[in-house]
């Protein structure tokens, strides 16, 4: 016996989604609960497949399947595929396990041909509708099937209007659509080489092949990179008995939602035409009316309609998003699936429904991606204002949000542009410490170089700013005060427009809407608390960052990382001098100066954390990072710093690295200069001292050393860490606890765990450079040839994005029960960005981390996301 | 009861080497025979340990056992210590498990004070030797146990010399070596602020102490990592009771072999002198007479000491090195141990034993220091020459060997001197591909920038050229035709030296010797074949390299670099042309340019190799390091190629990488140019079938993808590699077998080595990269602070030079079971450049590779590495 691979509507329902794709397992649930569906047929996802593994061929046995369906179909409607006289027509759309954009789109009234259309005609006594829905149907098939451009019909469709000097598509007459159908056979006999296919059967086979080929077209892959599905999956083929809404104005089709899509209330929203097929309400050539006005103009219809709508919704227990025909008086459901919706929405309705009693904590807690939330934390552009705007370049989508705002090239002038309540984007080639500043005024920051670990990336996702990196697309001139985008130029004061997001940048001002968080937003963070157990820290390197992490529920710091601190213009001075010391006296002068600073730093941010824990890490980027690069800054920090222009070049040449990434940094400078962390712990242990007894908390400041690859690192400058504790704590006559732990970021630390966990009170992750490591790419570096791996199907995923829980995962593993053989209750966290995506929080939840640490704005994310992970753990048992 | 800390000499013997050090075991054993050997103790190399763990303090207990010990050899020799009649007087040396030189040296006539002094005068009756004997103690006290500059003694000692005109020190008399003794106890007292010590115990037991602090002075700390010693070994110190050779003519001391140590040949090797102290022989004051003379001058006492010595190396099977005294006729003996030899010598030594039948081949084979052969395959300096000669600077020794040559600046100028005649040194800021042609006629390589992976030290290591490479010590002036070095300048045309296994620069010519490939290395080189089973094969890039490997006994080639072909000069423009294209077109129009060279390289490699398997990686390095980076060189590019310069330079900045180590490399060059991969699989694959025509072989080339780190990367480049070589064979016709196989060199490899080994048919370890990867450093960049990690106890290796078993070669065991398990009959090597590191080779055979594959140079140190790895695993089983 052969594999079905065909299914009728009537012997299907939901649950065979994975068999029949959503759209076809819920038309058979449909017609299961008497709803009024047309009938037909499914092509299976596993037919897809096979069609694949036979090298892009249907098999005989699946044609066989298919046109015995043809066949039940025939009989259930009375009707013969192809009879001139009562001819049997049908739709043929796609239909995978979740709902996936870019795949091919609708072939409707498939079945057409010269002769059957003239039998449509006679049996309709329409002239007009059977050539529309002819042409419509050579349209459709010679671009969805055989890619040939629309616009290369519309040509003719136009013309003729333009000839007879009609406007709207309604007024076309019968006649000139006869002739419109020979122009549009006779363009696609010039694109394609061959006459307009008049078979049936084989319309039919063809449709359904483009729709499997239509499974790996680019935009498809891309669709399903972006949203985690999985190639093998494959797509299904639905093939329904035509229904007509075009055969007058007793006819009429639209969609519509069983809840607002946009704010999560509880009315009935939707859209829909009279006399019209689904493309048209799509299409925008006429313009829909809104649902409600149906209440009226055909109420009994609208009746029946708000009745079907609240018992899918009931039914499917989440709002849903149907589409519907009118056939001469009758209404019949062609689609519901669960509605697409904004955060807002989603929140609100996962809420209400609780609330109504239609599902549970947990299922509501399920229903939100935690991804979403991102819109409700960030501004975001207005919908209607976005759909209007076209980008003029792309970059990286280095940190989300919506910006709009002028132009401005220098720190200084966005400050100043600041003050005179302008609303500023900050233009930069890239960005440097001394940019803080400017930064922190702007709306967004757009800079032409640089990766998602640059600068610009790193503090603007930090403070929760927008900002478009590595924009190579646009040409910036930053003495001239311009750059220049696809010919066009912009100059300071000039609205620009940013989507951190995607990293697409827009010539324009696009109206920007605020983030509302809503009492359902509170609800929703109270229920992820009472559900997860995965605890959630912030990577937080100011009193304000912390601050706005407190307020998304940050239950403490993972990561404070103090080089950010060095970066600021009133410390760099004393960092510079202590960088380009030839002595160790010369390099404990300059770290006396940074010592007041630092310790007032970790005052502020212990202050603001109100005495929950806070991981410092010490020291980490190499020292050239604080020193300029080209010959004209290095003369002026020269004179700044009162040593010969060549002095200083020699200390920053010798500080060059062919592979910073790989280079003097993280402990090893802990290791040359030992002074650097016995200031920093220092710092650390004073202010800790200092806070507790000024607010009387408990602190244990935990003191992270990074880069550890082999114990006797750790262990070296674990000494230090304790001796200069000591010092301080003998100084004050005070005791105060502190941990002292490691990154786990190299490789070879992942795999000498059980010796680091000896010396370690504490593991983080730092997943960012062990995906490096693990790898052997950097994150910047990747950007060339990362595209290539997603369009060749190498890659599946950004790794820097989601963790890899088969490589790094795997060390991460390795690593977790290397360290608990030997430290049973060793605490472990993860504080590379990952700590903030939604699929490698679940992935530390299941490996048996204690906690996640994410960017303040990530953390609500995090948060929904770690309850998700016990819900589902709790599902699997 | 306390532990057993000392240890008299007639309580121990040879077996108790680790606890004893191979001193005092070696002492013990001596007197077991019979031997001459003045009585003593051995403290032990625990009390070292404990020493240590005490916080560098000597135990009471230990103290005690040192005080009770000396009372049992007071006893034995029936004089007292400190007696002023008849004093007892006793040397102190340090002994670890091996020779050490660094650690403290001896300190003679200890017992010696004001008092003893004239005991001794009177008991001996000579003022001169008492005195002279006591001003030799205070010099050697104050130098080795106080840190006292010998100078500041000279001083004194000279100027009494000068004031009296005496010539030589036998001629110093007793009255003004009393003054000396004077002199030299006020120097003391001036450098230590005390007075020099009378109390013989206090003198002891400073002396002990100063040679535990001695095991971990710098130059023993370096001396133990450069050798592998443990520094959880520690040190003995041996009490010996002083024996005199300079009381008078009937005296004597020297230092002898039972074989030559340069040449191996079996004759008495050694000098000695008449009325002198051990010091005096290697001082060299007065110059010493050869052994040999001894026979007519003292023949009874050289037929006795000729006896012992042939009665030692019988006794330990091996070339001794003694030290001797003879005092009033009587012959002592000091000291023996294995002595250190040539190369020449080990091998002369280890055949000819083995024919005397003293040893087995076994033993012959692990007699043999593998890193020695070095010495026998590159020509190496006149050991007298080399001693006369001082370096003005310190390179990274890139490449072994010694050369000495007039330096020019430039590759022409440097094969323009050749040509007439002229040995050469080129001298480079750092090379370029433009720069092999004087590469190769050069005798050595000298480069003030890069690293050990940079161009030169590849391509010298390749060559087997002497080079030194990144030799920051030295300012080069291209341009000016000079370079500096300490404040020196060296023109075109001087001679400099180069030594590339220490990578010392000498600003003078030092003679140098060839390599000589005697019967003797014929020999031992079939015998670790007989006894090896991993296979050793080679890296090689060219038809020269591999000829000079299967000279060397290679059994195949490992890496086949194919980029290396393109640096050479005729091939970089179709190369560059390759790199610049826009389009596919383009670029396969250029590598139609390349693919007949290729595939005249590749049956120029078979042909050399005769039969044997050579292993082919596909284009590895980022296609930058093809271009030229500075302005001018891209402006000279660009008229050559005969686009606008703004083009070039756009590309050349759009291939830069922030972290070339891991950027857009290896397999990842295959993804985005498939047709890269595409060309090279053909030359590949048409060179096997037209060599296998000619010579009637039957190649089997192995095509080796690099820097997989995810298994779709694989499988894309194999069916690139797949269809074209399924292209070529259908074209000519023919079929041939070929491999496909990776390197595993990328963690995440590594890791998922067994999804790996179902696509590729051999795996082959880059440790080189993958030891970056582990450890998250690059070897360039390690170099500012790896010396800080030996200096301050966190490595003991550098990993690049051997394997770090812990972390890298945890991945390697990783992978190699997994890779196994995967595919049981899975092909195993390394090319790595550790596959010529003994350590290495070692730990590839205990891990079950099947192959290691090295530069042509250390081929034959391959074979012996793994002839002992399979000998030593024979006798731990």
């Amino acid at each position: 016996m052969s594999k079905q691979y065909v299914y009728l509507f009537r012997d299907s329902d939901a649950s065979m989604r994975n068999l029949l794709g959503g759209k076809g397992a819920n038309l058979g649930e449909m017609i299961q609960l008497g709803l009024p569906v047309p009938q037909g047929f499914t092509v299976t996802t596993e037919a897809c497949l096979r069609y694949y593994e036979d090298g892009e061929k249907l098999a005989d046995e699946i044609v066989e399947q298919i046109e015995n369906a043809m066949k039940d179909l025939e009989e259930i409607e009375g009707k013969k595929f192809g009879d001139a006289d009562n001819p049997f027509l049908v739709s043929i759309r796609s239909g995978a396990r979740v709902s996936m954009p870019g795949m091919m789109d609708t072939v409707l009234n498939l079945g057409l041909n010269d002769e059957t259309v003239k039998g449509l005609a006679k049996l309709t006594s329409n002239d007009r509708f059977a050539y529309d829905s002819y042409r419509r149907f050579i349209q459709m098939f010679a671009d969805v099937v055989k890619g040939v451009d629309k616009a290369k019909f519309d040509e003719v469709y136009d013309g003729v209007k333009e000839r007879e000097g009609i406007e709207n598509d309604a007024d076309v007459p019968g006649e000139a659509l006869k002739e419109i159908v020979d122009g549009f056979k006779e363009v696609y006999k010039r694109e394609i080489g061959e006459d307009f296919p008049q078979d049936p059967t084989e319309q039919l086979l063809a449709s359904v092949q483009a729709v499997f080929m239509s499974w790996n077209n680019p935009r498809a892959v891309v669709y399903r990179r972006l949203n985690d599905i999985p190639g093998e999956w494959g797509t299904a083929v639905n093939v329904q008995t035509m229904v007509f809404g075009n055969m007058g104005d007793d006819c009429g089709t639209g969609v519509a939602f069983t809840r607002d899509p946009a704010t999560g209330e509880d009315v009935l929203y939707g859209e829909y035409l009279l006399n019209a097929q689904g493309e048209d309400v799509v299409a925008g050539i006429r313009t829909p009316d809104p649902i409600s006005t149906m209440k009226e103009v055909k109420p009994e219809i609208y009746k029946e309609f708000a009745k079907i709508m609240d018992k899918l919704e009931k039914h499917y227990r989440d709002m849903q998003d149907v589409e519907f025909t009118i056939e001469r008086g009758k209404l019949y459901m062609l689609q519901t699936r669960s509605g697409k919706r904004t955060a807002e929405a989603a929140l609100k309705i996962a809420v209400d429904m609780v609330k109504e009693g239609i599902i549970s904590k947990e299922e509501a807690l399920l229903r939100v991606e935690p991804n979403q939330l991102d819109a409700v934390l960030h501004p975001t552009f207005k919908p209607e204002a976005l759909e209007a705007a076209t980008p003029i370049a792309k970059g990286l989508p280095a940190s989300p949000g919506a910006a709009t705002g002028k132009v401005y090239f220098t720190a200084e002038a966005a400050v100043e542009a600041n003050k005179n309540g302008e609303d500023v984007v900050l233009v930069r080639v890239e960005t440097s410490p001394e940019d803080i500043e400017g930064m922190h005024v702007a709306e967004g920051i757009l800079t032409g170089r640089g990766g998602m670990t640059s600068h610009a990336a790193v503090v603007a996702r930090g403070m929760g700013t927008c900002c478009v990196a590595g924009c190579h697309d646009i040409q910036i001139n930053e003495a001239q005060k311009y750059f220049m985008a696809e010919g066009v130029r912009y100059n300071e004061g000039d609205f620009i427009s940013l989507d951190g997001n995607t990293g697409n940048v827009y010539g324009e001002a696009i109206e920007t809407q605020p983030p509302v968080l809503t009492g359902d937003f509170t609800t929703f963070m109270e229920w992820s608390d009472e559900y997860r157990t995965l605890k959630v820290r912030t990577n937080a390197d100011t009193p304000n960052d912390a601050r706005q992490a407190v307020e998304f529920g940050a239950e403490g710091i993972g990561l404070c990382r103090t080089e950010h601190m060095f970066f600021e213009e009133d410390r760099i001075p004393a960092m510079r001098e202590m960088i380009v010391s030839r002595t160790e006296e010369q390099r404990r002068a300059a770290l006396a100066k940074l010592l007041p600073i630092q310790k007032a730093d970790f005052k502020g941010i212990y202050e603001a954390m109100e005495g929950r824990p806070v991981t410092v890490r010490l020291l980490d980027p190499p020292l050239h990072e604080f020193l300029p690069h080209n010959d004209k800054d290095i003369e002026s920090l020269a004179k700044q710093m009162d040593m010969p222009f060549e002095d200083l070049k020699a200390i920053v040449d010798s500080l060059q690295e062919f592979n910073p990434m790989l280079g003097h940094r993280g402990c090893r400078l802990a290791i040359t200069y030992p002074e650097i962390a016995e200031m920093q712990t220092k710092a650390i242990i004073e202010a800790a001292i200092e806070v507790n007894e000024e607010k009387g908390y408990n602190l244990v400041p935990e003191i992270m050393v990074p880069l550890v690859g082999e114990v006797k690192e750790l262990t070296y400058v674990k000494n230090i860490i304790d001796e200069a504790a000591k010092a301080v704590m003998e100084e004050k006559g005070v005791e105060v606890n502190y941990l002292v732990g490691t990154m786990i970021e190299v490789p070879r630390a992942a795999l000498t765990s059980d010796a680091i966990a000896k010396e370690a009170e504490f593991f983080s992750f730092g997943t960012n450079d062990m995906t490096q490591m693990a790898f052997g790419f950097s994150r910047d570096d990747a950007t060339k040839f990362l595209d290539d791996y997603y369009e060749k199907d190498v890659f599946e995923h950004d790794p820097f994005e989601r963790i890899d829980q088969t490589g790094v995962g795997k060390l991460m593993e390795i690593s977790v029960e290397l360290g608990k053989s030997a430290r049973p209750d060793i605490d472990l966290g993860i504080c590379g960005e990952h700590g903030g995506d939604p699929s490698s929080v679940e992935f530390c939840h299941r490996i048996g981390l204690d906690y996640v640490s994410c960017s303040p704005f990530r953390v609500p994310i995090a948060k929904l996301a770690a309850a998700q992970a016990k819900i589902k753990e709790n599902l699997d048992k």
